[in-house]
């Protein structure tokens, strides 16, 4: 089941670097790869490995291919052209049509013949399942869910109910969406619950992380924008709105009504408090702390790295000083300024 | 299915301002409802907006009623009037006894007539089933769990066996209550597993968000009080007790034994260590760190939030240095102080 | 259904000080305890307890036997020996052979006679699972997954196609094993996902709490080494690999492709950046903030301690001048110099 490089470089318009008629039927490391797989060069930090490769071809840049011991394409962004050789050479096999025996579902749901309802699986009263969609099993599409065309929950997804799913979503096991979110008025001592009656929409080529969640808007709609990447355990709150391929690594929390732009990157374990404004092109780096809106691109951070206990120990306890330590600091320096004025003609 | 001013009103208890025959039928947004809506002025960051809505009637204070240009509910708490307005014209609806075909009950579970048991769920031996309570799709209930009165588990929630569940609970998808806490003794290098006997028991009005878990307590109970609300992705250890009407904000983890007082608001992210003490009425911001005991009421943070990176960078080297800094700074002070001396009949 | 002291001491390896025909039946705590409890000293904190204690029987150190108010087990490691006759009383139900009516198991799936497949299980093509794997409900075992002998599968737990699973694993509610990584190219403002063809790959005795995620590798495996315990929410990156017995607390994330040695503890919440290398015998604090490797032993921490907000608030305003500050302190410190040097004479 292989495919020559020929055939590869034609699909992927780039250019060979020596045989042409090298077959290839899979993806692998430079260190690691046989005459079978495809390799690549992106990072000029494993460029050291490039000479010692066994793989069968390397997709790497112009620069490099005077390096390579194998059959090489060539590309001004080899991980991409790698990415999409990779998805050649592993594609996701094709949903076939079909409804397993052991799945739920309800009569006024309708599903596409070419959709697939794995096993376990329950489809609720209303939802709308297009075609070439696969819910694999012990998945849960509430009542009245859309899951649009080419869509695949992987395994033991919850929809709940009114949640839109655009095309070509990628939903892991775990993902919950549209969950009520958590709103609640004060009476007394006791929190009563606000009904949430907005929905979750997710657009376009959208993808959801395991057991990560999106809960639907407490009254107008929480909306993930196309092509957003959502990775693991990641959770977004009510009403929040974010931007088209906004990526967030894992644990990242978002908390409700905020409002992130287009083409961000959050990494992992960052916490955004609600009610904020994100703008377009902000990245924020891991466990950022972001309290206040941030409308202009850039680069944001936050956080102490970790050190050595004891170092962090003799630290952290001045931290608790710091507002003393800047007045002290300030007076100290009107102290020497006037001891200099005295002595006279300081400074020179 | 609307509903008159005037019947809302008298339901709620509350006086109207305007026409009393208007009818609504769902909630809004002061800035996107349309006339079939009940809106609501709660914040004067969004007063703004009132003179606009085409809302069919508002909830709001007295102070705000002048300036309303639909008929109004007046109200001191305008946000917990329409939240109770809003579970008026947005009902939960009744639940149906049975259980679907799809389900799995064994015949050592006792199950309400009135419960439901939704599609693919499981109900294990000893189980008990209250009046109205509903098991949705995919949920499991372990051996010997006891679900009091209309609570509802909304679509695969795990209840791992021995839990106990009280009345009107709220469980969302991928929560887990009950599974062993995370205790081993060490064995040279190995770690050998502590049976966990203890079990997790919830009160009444609880309300747990999804992929939150609740550990069991490794020989007594974890014990969530009533009318504690968890949000999403939340942790709690072994043997943590909650005090009643705590709330805790996603993402937030609290640690093995950790007693956690009454009336408390933890904001998302929060970390608190194990075996400490937090009295009632203590509130922590976001992403706080909580490595002792808070017995006193009151508002406690920690954190450094986000700035530009380069910002970031260039303060975040000297935090390692801030004890250094702090003894330079008090040798500086006495060196000043020294030269003051020496110069004579400084500090005027 | 008891046990004697003596049939305990025995099995144990440990002498007894006191009668030996007591007998009891489960465990307890010190001042829970009643007279069919076996119940244990650890911690020097709790001795007070111990003269009140009415436990049938004690496990402690030899230093506190003659305060032991009823007979005792002598230890050098309490705790472990404890935990050791806690897995006697309370043993794990054995497991009964065979497939629940309600499981989907494919006919190209091995399943062992001896293994348990339970409710609504789902067992795909090629999976194998060897003797006594229980197989709890709702759980989803995807093709070509392989499960040791003896490993448990609480319930709903989703091992995705090619994982593997080693000897005595312990998978808890809601953990997803072998999920697609979060790998992508950038193409334009687009994401390409980068097909995931690597495992995940858990060794023996492998413990993976409630919602947490084990993504497979990119291209080669992501590998949790034997003896490895993971608590609940925690999130393991692609191509990660962790070694033998190290154990990490709830909410900690590991970005893809960092190393972590053997016999590490890792507290809650930490984050660890992805592409570092992690040492043996290192220990990260709770919500540490990893973003270097660390390969010495030893113990880091980071973060800042929560104190009260109004304290808060006037030290954290300053960290933004820190690096301010300390320049100023430098040259108040060159200014101070001068000064001296020229008054002459200073620093007797």
């Amino acid at each position: 089941m292989g495919i020559t490089l020929s055939d590869l470089a034609t699909r992927l318009g780039v250019q060979i670097r020596g045989r042409s008629d090298v077959e290839v039927s899979r993806i692998g490391t430079l260190a690691g790869s046989d005459s079978s797989c495809l390799t690549f060069l992106g990072d000029a930090r494993h460029r050291r490995h490039l000479g010692q490769t066994r793989a069968g071809a390397v997709v790497l840049a112009e620069r490099d291919a005077d390096a390579a011991p194998v059959p090489a394409l060539i590309s001004e962004n080899p991980y991409l052209t790698f990415a999409l050789a990779a998805r050649i050479l592993h594609p996701e096999p094709p949903v076939t049509g079909g409804v397993h025996p052991s799945a739920v579902v309800d009569s006024a749901a309708r599903v596409d013949p070419t959709a697939w309802i794995g096993p376990q699986a329950v489809v609720e009263a209303g939802a709308w399942i297009g075609p070439r969609v696969f819910v694999g099993p012990g998945s849960i599409v509430g009542a009245n869910v859309r899951i649009g065309e080419d869509s695949r929950l992987v395994a033991r997804v919850t929809l709940c109910d009114g949640t839109v799913v655009g095309k070509r979503a990628l939903l892991h096991p775990g993902a919950v969406i549209g969950r009520d979110g958590f709103g609640f008025a004060r009476d007394g001592e006791c929190w009563v619950r606000m009904p949430q009656v907005g929905r979750a929409r997710l657009g376009d080529d959208v993808e959801i992380g395991a057991n990560t969640s999106v809960d639907r808007g407490a009254i107008e709609d929480t909306v993930i924008g196309d092509g957003v990447k959502l990775d693991n355990h990641i959770q977004i709150g009510h009403n929040v709105q974010i931007g088209e391929n906004t990526a967030m690594a894992a644990n990242t929390g978002i908390s409700g009504s905020t409002r992130i732009g287009r083409n961000c990157t959050i990494a992992g374990a960052t916490g955004v408090a609600g009610h904020l404004e994100i703008g377009d092109n902000v990245h924020f780096s891991g466990m950022a702390m972001v309290t206040r809106s941030f409308i202009e691109p850039g680069y944001y951070s936050s956080g102490i790295p970790a050190m050595a206990n004891s170092e962090w120990r003799r630290n952290v306890v001045r931290f608790r000083h710091l507002d003393d330590m800047a007045r002290r600091l300030k007076r100290l320096g009107e102290r020497v300024d006037q001891l200099a004025r005295r002595q006279g003609g300081e400074d020179d």
